[in-house]
C-alpha cells in the first residue's frame, strides 16, 4: 500500500495548521535541502510541448529517498473552467524503489512556490523591504501574498492583472484574512504597481515571451521575484534588466533555467548565480542597498522533493486520518506476480470448483 | 477526479478476459503505435541509479494524449521479499494537461513485456518456431510463457533459472493452466535448455554484465528475445553473439537502447534496426532461416502508453467498477486556487462563526 494525500486531505493539513505557518515550515525544509545542494541528483525536468501548453516530469534525489513530480502548464485552461496548472508527485525509497506517498501537488505547488520566492527574498530582498507589487493575480497569487507578509514583513502590497476579476478575487481574499497593518492596493497599471515598491514578483501564466516589466520601471534596490517565464518562450522580463550593470540574478538550478528561465533571452554565458551558492554562504546574496536584485525562478524538482517530504511527515504526525491505496501488490513470494491473477481467477471456492484458473487465464485460443 | 485502476481493479479486468486474451489484445495496440511511430515525442528514459538499484520515469505522447510510467529495478529485493520491479504509471491529456488515468503497471508491465516480446517474436522468429528456451524464471516468466504459447505457437518451453524453486513455481503455474499439447520441461543448464530450441528468451535480474548466453549456444535460424539486459552495466548477452555475419539485432527506441541494451557492449555505430521499421515495411525482420534473429528489449514508452490507453478503455468498458481518486482539485473559478483552503478552514457554518478563516489561515507570527 501506498499512503495517499488527496484533495480532501490538503485541505485538511493545511487547514488545520494555516497556510502561513505551512508556508514557512515548507521554507525551512527547502532551504535545508539547498543547504546539501551536492546530496542531490539533478537534471533540467522532462517537459513535451504542445501548441497549447506543456507536461513536465521533474525528479530528484538525495541517494535516500527520490521524488518527482507531473505538473502542466497551459493558459487557456482557465477559459473553459479549468486550472492552468496541476499537479502530483510521488515520493519513493531508494533502497527499494518502491513508491512511499502519492500526493496532489496542485496546491502544494502554489506553497511551495510561495515559500522558495519568500525564502529567495529573505536572501536576495534589501532588509528594510515593506512593499511589493503582485502582477499577476490568478491562482498562485493569495499564496505569494501571505508568504511574503509572515516571512519577508511586506506591509503595503500592490495588486495588478489584465483580468481586473482576478485582482479583485485576491483583495477580498487578502482582505478576509484581516492582516495587521496590511495596506491592500489595486494598482490602476503595473508601472504604478512597481513605482517604488521594494519588491516586485511576477506570477502570470501567458505563454509567450512577454515584456510585463520594462527597464524604466526597474529602480535601484528592488529584488525583483520573477515567477511566471518558465517555459521555452516564456518570460516575463525585458532582457535589458537582466542585462544592467548593479543587477545580480540568482537561479535555482543553471542547466534547467538556462532553458526556462528569464536568461534564456540572453548568452549561454552570461553570468548567473544559484541559489545554493547563497545558503551555503559561497556566494554573496546582495551587495549593498542600490543593487537590483533578480531571483529567476522557474521552480526546482528539489524544492518538489522538500515539500512531499514535509507532507509526509505531517501526514504521518496527523494519524488516523492517513489514507492508502492499492497501488502496488505485496506479494508472499515476489518471485510470484503470476499468483496474484490465479487468485483472482478463482474469487470464491465456489467458482474454482466450477471454473478453473486454466480456463479463465486461457479463454484465448491458440494461434 | 482521475480514474483509477489500483491492485484489485487490475486483478478484476486481466482476471475477466483471461491474461492471454489481455496480452494478445495489448500486442495489437502496441503494434497499431509503432505502426505511427514518427506520431511521437520520443525520448530516452530518465533513470536514477544507486548501488542497489534503478528508478526510471518513461515519458511518451503522440500530441492528443501523454503517459508516462514510473518503475525500479532493485534485483536485491527480492531477498527481502519485496518485488525487483514495481510500476505504476499516467494517462493525461495533452490539450489540457489533466491527467485522465492513474493505473498500476507492475503486472501490467510484466504483460505488456510479454506482449511486446511476442510480438516482436512473431514478426522476427521462424514460422515454424515450437521450441522455447526461457532463462530467468522469475516474475515475469509466466506472462512470457503464456505469451509465446498464444501468439506464437511455442508447444515445447524448457525452463531454467539459478534458483530451482523459482522454476518449479513457474512450471507449477504453467501446468495449472492445462494448455493443450504443451511440453513443459526444467532443464539442468542453460546450455541444454536452448541447444535446438527455434526461440531463447532470457528475463533474468542481476544487475551486471551477465553472460546468461556464450557464443557456442547459438544456432542459425535462432530467435533471441533478451528482455533481462535493461540498464547501463546489465546485459544477459555475451557481446560475439551480437557481433555474429549471420545475426540482425532489431531494438525498440535506438537512442535508449545504445545506453541500457545488450548494444551497449558495442561500438555506437553498430548497426541495429528499430523495431518501428519492422512493422512499417522498411526494413526486413528477417533475411532466411538460417539468419540468428535478436530482439534486443529494454521496454519502450511507447509500450506503456500503448497499455494505459488500452487499460483505460477496458476500464471504461467495465463500468460500475470504475474507481476515482481526488488527485486534481476541481474549482468554479479556476483561478481561484486559495479558495479551495478557505473553505477548508470553515469545516461547518458554526466553526465559520466562531473562527473565522482570517485565524486558521494567519495562525503563525509575522515576523
Amino acid at each position: 500500500m501506498v499512503d495517499y494525500i488527496g484533495i480532501a486531505d490538503i485541505k485538511r493539513l493545511v487547514g488545520s495548521m494555516g497556510a502561513a505557518q505551512f508556508i514557512s515550515g515548507l521554507a525551512q525544509e527547502i532551504e535545508s535541502d539547498y543547504r546539501r545542494w551536492a546530496d542531490f541528483d539533478k537534471s533540467a525536468r522532462h517537459a513535451i510541448h504542445s501548441p497549447v501548453g506543456v507536461i513536465e516530469l521533474m525528479p530528484a534525489s538525495d541517494g535516500q529517498q527520490y521524488s518527482f513530480k507531473y505538473v502542466n502548464g497551459h493558459p487557456q485552461n482557465t477559459a473553459r473552467g479549468l486550472l492552468t496548472v496541476t499537479a502530483f508527485g510521488v515520493l519513493a525509497d531508494v533502497a527499494t524503489g518502491y513508491p512511499l506517498l502519492l500526493s496532489e501537488m496542485t496546491i502544494t505547488t502554489a506553497l511551495r512556490t510561495a515559500a522558495m520566492s519568500a525564502l529567495a527574498a529573505k536572501w536576495m530582498a534589501r532588509d528594510n523591504s515593506r512593499v511589493m507589487a503582485l502582477i499577476g493575480n490568478g491562482a498562485q497569487s493569495e499564496f505569494q501574498a501571505i508568504a511574503f507578509y509572515h516571512m519577508v514583513g511586506i506591509r503595503e502590497i500592490r495588486l495588478y492583472d489584465v483580468d481586473l476579476a482576478a485582482t479583485q478575487k485576491l483583495a477580498a481574499h487578502l482582505r478576509a484574512l484581516g492582516l495587521n497593518e496590511f495596506n491592500i492596493v489595486i494598482s490602476p497599471s503595473i508601472a504604478e504597481a512597481v513605482k517604488g515598491a521594494d519588491i516586485v514578483t511576477t506570477v502570470t501564466a501567458d505563454k509567450r515571451n512577454a515584456v510585463i516589466l520594462t527597464p524604466t520601471m526597474i529602480e535601484p534596490g528592488m529584488h525583483i521575484n520573477a515567477v511566471g517565464g518558465d517555459c521555452p518562450g516564456k518570460t516575463e522580463l525585458h532582457a535589458d534588466i537582466l542585462l544592467r550593470s548593479d543587477a545580480r540574478v540568482v537561479v535555482e538550478y543553471e542547466p534547467q533555467s538556462r532553458i526556462e528561465g528569464e536568461i534564456q533571452q540572453l548568452p549561454a554565458d552570461f553570468a548567473v548565480t544559484e541559489f545554493a551558492l547563497l545558503v551555503n554562504g559561497t556566494a554573496p546574496a546582495r551587495a549593498g542597498d542600490h543593487e537590483v536584485t533578480i531571483f529567476d525562478s522557474v521552480g526546482f524538482a528539489l524544492e518538489d522533493y522538500s515539500a512531499l517530504r514535509y507532507l509526509h511527515a505531517l501526514q504521518v504526525k496527523a494519524a488516523g486520518e492517513r489514507q492508502q491505496i492499492d497501488l502496488i501488490p505485496h506479494l508472499d513470494n515476489p518471485k510470484d506476480l503470476f499468483g496474484l491473477l490465479v487468485e483472482s481467477a478463482q474469487p470464491t471456492a465456489t467458482a474454482r470448483a466450477t471454473k478453473p484458473a486454466s480456463v479463465r487465464l486461457t479463454a484465448m485460443a491458440a494461434t
